[in-house]
């Protein structure tokens, strides 16, 4: 390969993140580039979820005053700086499915009577279209797609609110934050950014691309657990302009007077709705606990350098196998490699699998590997490539084994 | 006291339900009446989580097809006999805030253009009446509440949804949920029914009923963990009418397919939302493997049972003290006692979680006991008596310390 095993070797020991792994319960056998679906268990979460249970056992009722109840708050300034964001302007809570419905109402809202439109972006993860599908269908507003890969200020005419991915879930591909929300606000609207695929992937300055709403999930870059709680941010300034739609008792101004009518806390507290999973919170405390160690730029530059070693390692096999390597440029993307292979993407992938390289794919012929520099090694990710390069010189990827596909791989 | 320790101790041997109390994680010590509130921890609930987290660190993103995906509908099945629903009725998901909201959109978006009307109870946990609020803001209907002790039949000339609670979570009273299910239809509208205190609590069945749509938690009388997630019940003939508003990927119809618009599941699963905890529910489905065996006519008998043992040792403190017994009759209550004093209900309550003796509080002066038949022994019940007794005749509750009011109680 373009690189030796050595070099890779030589290259961990110049890396100021390596001590991470070892706080990372990682199974044996396995090369894990899947960290952009699901990340990997901080040893700190299996401890915190004992914790909780025993809480739970011990104290019952009493666990709410002890911390449960103000956990979506709490959690929130503690992702804060890996976003970019300040003190009081995240709160952890509920899916982003969700959490994009009660942005799209609070900005919506806002703007006065009458139907607004909503723009969606084609291509991003669906759900985003889904749940401004449905708010629009509900609320009597427009919605419409921004078809993928053209300028969004085309778009922008008579549009109110934009959903926008900060990283495409598919290509990797990485907007600036900045110049988009500068477009969006100069052309009188507002943008909801999805930080799924760039929280915990890169360094995100939500303030200083002067980015007033963003949701985003913890399961993946933040090693929150699986299907652990997403989170919302609203600019200090833009917190207090009328009510959220999922207007729920936790999002009150005075939750426990049991008041008859609905009042919103003052504060980001009214982006919550009702009563949340302690336990889904505690395993994702303690990973955010750890990532406010980390160096978000030393995470990024190691995050481009394993990427980069990969795509070395593996680039005199694109043309021979047919496969296209469609990863954005280092500084445009955010931090996976996407490979195509239109016929035998699915086997290659399966055939990685079954020796322990765990990547995903997405149809059609998208081979996707994320790289998580806090629980991968140069080596890690070296020997991934060598996996991979033996996957297609053996011809095993063509065993009738890989090549039956199943409804969800 | 009326009862003595023996006779309560030969209804422990006759107890039907008592091995049930072994399954549990108890604390030493400590006589729990706030099952209403946050239920026990199932033993079984400890094992699953651990094994969830072993699911999280071996499996990685396999475990979302090794059972994690699927959980809203399996544990929808398993809590279906519990409430009297059929399989495919029930899904578990998200929290009750959010599913009342669900289903007023999607039972108003069948019922054509225009403004509706939503009447809610008011004295009902206010969280109900709140996104009832949002719900109409924001769709441009209607809300009203049912004032508290006034006829539901006067109040639903051009109502179009109500939502109800099976059992008021302040007073304990119990609807007849077949009667006003049958009124409500007959007016030509709907009915939500909220089963966050009955179900667990007494036989609830929906079906026999007629209940077409309701909602319920799962952490009180289902011990599922603080936070576990909700469910909602849509009757069979009812579940393919069209979209419910927080449509996400999660209740499309081909979630893996990616598709750009949203086409809602032709069944129970259109009202999921986005990704859910593994771990949460995984202590669930281990409560709910367990109430799979709990026969629920003996769960009423022993719920009533306990509750009178308790209102029987207490009968003659009642007027020296200054406390009214609001407890409704035998038929017509959930599974708590209600009492109310004024001036000192608050320090009564603190005093008694001082000995070990949980219950709750809510302004103004009621005093809330919850009684968990599957860990609550006739003996737990009487000393519990004892101790009231005790707090009240020393008058330590009288004591400063008792007397200080915090915000969450």
């Amino acid at each position: 390969m373009a690189v030796t095993l050595d070099s890779a070797r030589e290259l961990d020991r110049q890396d100021p993140l390596a001590t991470f792994k070892e706080r990372f319960a990682l199974p044996e056998g396995v090369l894990y580039l899947d960290g952009n679906s699901l990340g990997a268990q901080p040893l700190a979460a299996r401890k915190a979820v004992t914790e909780t249970m025993d809480q739970w056992r011990d104290e019952l009722i009493k666990g709410w005053n002890q911390g449960w109840f103000d956990a979506p708050e709490r959690l929130g300034n503690l992702l804060a700086p890996v976003i970019g964001a300040g003190e009081g302007e995240v709160v952890v809570t509920d899916n982003i499915t969700l959490n994009i419905f009660k942005l799209l109402g609070y900005i919506i809202g806002q703007r006065g009577d009458g139907g607004g439109v909503v723009l969606s972006e084609g291509g991003n993860f669906p759900t985003d279209g889904y749940i401004a599908q449905g708010f629009s269908r509900f609320g009597g507003h427009q919605h419409r797609f921004l078809p993928e890969g053209e300028s969004l200020e085309a778009h922008l005419d008579g549009v109110d609110v934009v959903v926008l991915s900060q990283v495409n879930y598919r290509t990797g591909a990485l907007r600036d934050m900045a110049a988009a929300t500068r477009l969006v606000h100069a052309h009188g609207a507002e943008v909801i950014w999805d930080l799924a695929h760039s929280a915990g992937a890169l360094p995100v300055d939500l303030n200083g691309s002067g980015a007033r709403y963003a949701v985003g999930c913890t399961y993946k870059y933040l090693n929150g657990g699986p299907g652990a709680p997403a989170f919302i941010y609203v600019q200090r300034g833009h917190q207090d302009s009328g009510w959220q739609p999922l207007s729920g008792w936790h999002g009150h101004a005075a939750p426990f007077a049991f008041e008859a009518d609905y009042a919103p806390a003052g504060d980001i507290t009214r982006f919550r709705t009702g009563t949340h999973s302690a336990l889904a919170y505690s395993a994702l405390e303690a990973s955010l606990a750890m990532w406010a160690e980390v160096d978000m730029h030393a995470l990024r530059d190691k995050s481009l350098a394993v990427s980069e070693l990969f795509r070395d390692c593996l680039a005199d096999l694109l043309e021979p196998y047919g496969i296209a390597d469609i990863t954005p440029a280092a500084g445009e993307r955010g931090s996976q490699v996407s490979l195509v292979a239109a016929e035998d993407g699915f086997a290659i992938v399966q055939a990685l699998i079954a020796r322990g390289v765990i990547g995903d794919y997405r149809e059609p012929g998208l081979m996707r590997f994320g790289f998580t520099p806090l629980y991968l090694s140069f080596e890690d990710v070296w020997q991934a490539a060598r996996h991979f390069r033996e996957v297609l010189e053996s011809g095993e990827y063509r065993e009738s084994r890989f090549k039956v596909r199943s409804a969800v791989t």
